[in-house]
């Protein structure tokens, strides 16, 4: 990685006085401008030029000390001198040319805020910042580190591409049970009349009796969870803005899965007359009518279930002694833009989910994580007796944004749980459990009194999931079901009989 | 309300051998064309000409039997005149010209499909349909009584600008109980920490207190009316297409109070790529860019409950032993644009609600809707002890589609329950129960199998209109709640504690 950057300091006077000062301070300023850098690394003044009331610089770095670095570098002893000695001060400082080169092994056809062209030549890109008069990257650009969210975009987008192979390691699995089922449980549901297509892509309506049992798990989650943890019940909005998801983290990276909400520009009846009048004569809806009559999006249907609930902590400093908190919420639907195809209820567009979340400090985090292991378990291997097992995987925050590697992270982390579907011998993810480090408490400004770092986790029952792995292993006829879940189950209700 | 409408019948040779024959038939058409109208009234031929193998007509009509209707009479036993006597086949029509006038008090300035021009002129809407070689109307959309549309939206949309007053019709109020409080709910929950505002307009984060009084709600509705009264649990889904909205009849007039839903033209990362890229380096959401990436509305978020539901039954026979089916869904939030200000939780962008659905044939309809009512009535007397009242008032169904005295509709209505807020003395509607007679299973298809006509209806509670209406009387302190409801709530859960 190259930087070539062309730059002028304005100051507030000619300094033909200070000529041979400047001349000295540039012959020694290597060790200000290679600071930090591994020997012979760093940044190197080019060239320097002393123009009336102005001091014209040219800076080449590597990437140890980024050539903007290098300038922001020079600003104060350069002021130190100026004003000390002849009074003189730096006004300000005007970029002419910005120049990154990076090695790649592909070109990037669409636009990049703060960037005028990128060229693909010989393996490299070569791209040079709108700097100058009309540009959009100036002083205040520099010194707000815009060019540093450029270089870790690059370093992102560069290495992103080369194929990082999601981490997956075994931590336990449990004996291979035999299946009492060998069949797809969506198709069984189907043709007993469990469960319909909804309307939408990836969407079921769930009649009675696929909704017991999805109530059965509900049950099974507040028996053995929620209230020997002692974790309260809360509701979380389930209309995701942007503004949460910026915090969040998912502002990054979500939108191709993201089922997008936008408001009417206005509910004044009047302006909906023409697409109520046109409906009513030809019984279509005019889609292109009514998308110019929608607003901006605002952000869209609940994704991951916990960011909203934030916005109840946010700007919050929490006391020592309520910590750890534990909550819940059970009160509507998640929607992701799945890829296309027919999967059934194992993955699917709507979903329910029951989202447990819980904060502390880092001890109590990790601590309130094992607990619910536990918990899990036991429901796995004695209530719902299934052939699983549990892995340690990369995190989605660090799979979305890239935060690898942090040694402040450590201990944070994802554990998936699969399930084996006998009818096709896939193993299905059915169940994750995060600690997300100080993730969440840092994008939502929340403080622990004491001080001391505030760690979060969450992990999330797909009521879906589960229904996928219970249902695929032991069929949808109650008599073959263990019987701690049976117990739990009850009387199956009766279905709705159709002709 | 008057037409004027021209058009020709093509026939398959020269009639001149038929002209006496057609004279004939012409003079003595009065009665074709003024059958069943009022004496004098109707339609007549004000000219026609035999013109080689076409006849050129001009039709002029009030109300009472339509322009078209009376080409459309005509047709028939002019076929028979010519075919049997002349072997002459009529092999369609063209409209030249066809053009209503009707009184009006206000222009309309949007288009309308079908319309080529509308003047307003002295009082009248003067309306030219789009005919002719190039229009949008013709033989096909006559046979498709698209007019018709035309002139029953014209018919609304001036009636109901003329300010039709809601009906409101009182049927029952309660003693009037001394309220235990007499301040703002919202405002008084967000001082004691049991509810936030969420990130999004009208959207609340509901904390451990405040959720645990809605659960207790929830529970007093399963103990009272779900248990005794046998209703089956379902899952009914949550993003409702256009398909749903265009059976249910909110797609007539709906639009104003939507949140539309959007999604991605494609889940492919690398169409994304810009707006991530953007995101990451301004930490803003390039939202014009996000809109040009998001795909046409499929629908909105849930606004009505039910309708989705329908889609389980959609086009199936029900068993007469298996009515009246009797269903609920507490699965998910509905999402409604509302006026803006500020109404705290009494008037909500996003609520929860449990929507009760229950069908069979007329009768069983109504008994159903009167057991609800008794078992409302118990609730809001007994356990909630509120000052209410309830009201018969114009269906929602009537109020956005205009279907008002329909005989066959008869017994169908809206009741409204209402109950008094002490710190300003409005009435607030918490609660209703519609019976929507046909409407559901004839827009879905849903029959019976002793060809009986099938019935509906839904009843919305709304947990945070029960909040309102309760805690606005009786205050937040649990020592002032009504001992029926004390014992149902149980101990309430510590908030979360904040500095």
């Amino acid at each position: 990685m190259k930087f070539h950057l062309e730059a002028s300091l304005r100051l507030s006077a000619d300094a033909k006085a200070a000529e041979a000062a400047l001349s000295d301070f540039f012959g020694k300023a290597g060790p200000i401008l290679q600071k930090g850098a591994p020997d012979g690394q760093g940044a190197r003044v080019s060239s320097w030029k002393l123009a009336g009331s102005k001091i014209d610089l040219v800076i080449d770095s590597d990437r140890y000390v980024r050539a903007h670095d290098a300038l922001l570098r020079l600003r104060r002893p350069l002021s130190e001198l100026l004003g000390k000695q002849y009074r003189i001060g730096v006004r300000g400082m005007d970029i002419t040319r910005f120049d990154i080169e990076v090695d790649s092994d592909r070109a990037i056809e669409h636009r990049i805020p703060y960037v005028q062209e990128i060229k693909f030549e010989g393996g490299k890109l070569k791209i040079a910042l709108d700097v100058g008069p009309q540009g959009t990257l100036g002083q205040s650009e520099i010194e707000n580190r815009i060019p540093d969210r450029i270089i870790s975009l690059l370093e992102d987008k560069l290495q992103s591409y080369g194929g990082k192979t999601e981490h997956w390691e075994l931590l336990w699995e449990s004996a291979a049970r035999e299946p009492k089922f060998n069949r797809d449980p969506t198709e069984e549901m189907q043709k007993a009349g469990w469960i319909k297509h909804g309307s939408s892509r990836g969407q079921w309506i769930y009649g009675p009796q696929a909704t017991h049992v999805f109530r059965t798990f509900e049950k099974i989650v507040l028996e053995e969870i929620i209230g020997p943890l002692g974790y309260r019940e809360m509701i979380f909005p389930k209309l995701d803005t942007w503004d949460v998801w910026k915090k969040s983290g998912h502002a990054q990276g979500v939108y191709p899965e993201i089922y997008f909400v936008c408001p009417p520009k206005t509910r004044d009846p009047a302006f909906w007359e023409e697409v109520m009048d046109y409906y009513k004569i030809t019984h279509e809806v005019p889609l292109e009518l009514v998308k110019e009559k929608i607003d901006l999006p605002i952000g869209g249907m609940c994704y991951a279930q916990c960011p909203t609930f934030w916005g109840f902590l946010q700007g919050t400093t929490l006391p020592s002694d309520e910590l750890p908190i534990a909550v819940f919420d059970r009160s509507g639907t998640s929607h992701r833009y799945e890829s296309g195809g027919i999967h059934g209820i194992e993955r699917v567009d709507e979903f329910h989910r029951i989202e447990i979340v819980w904060l502390g400090t880092r001890e109590q985090v990790i601590a309130e994580a094992e607990k619910l292991k536990a918990c899990y378990k036991h429901i796995f291997e004695d209530i719902l007796e299934l052939t699983w097992r549990t892995a340690w995987v990369t995190p989605w925050f660090m799979a979305q944004e890239g935060k690898t590697g942090l040694s402040e992270m450590t201990g944070a982390g994802t554990v998936d749980y699969e399930a084996v579907l006998p009818y096709n011998g896939n193993w299905i993810e059915f169940q994750n459990l995060s600690v997300n480090g100080e993730k969440y408490p840092k994008g939502f400004t929340v403080k622990a009194q004491s001080g001391e770092a505030l760690w979060s986790g969450c992990s999330g029952v797909g009521l879906e999931r589960w229904a996928s792995a219970f249902l695929s292993q032991k069929g949808l006829d109650p008599s073959n079901w263990p019987e701690e879940f049976r117990r739990r189950c009850g009387k199956m209700p009766r279905g709705i009989r159709i002709l």
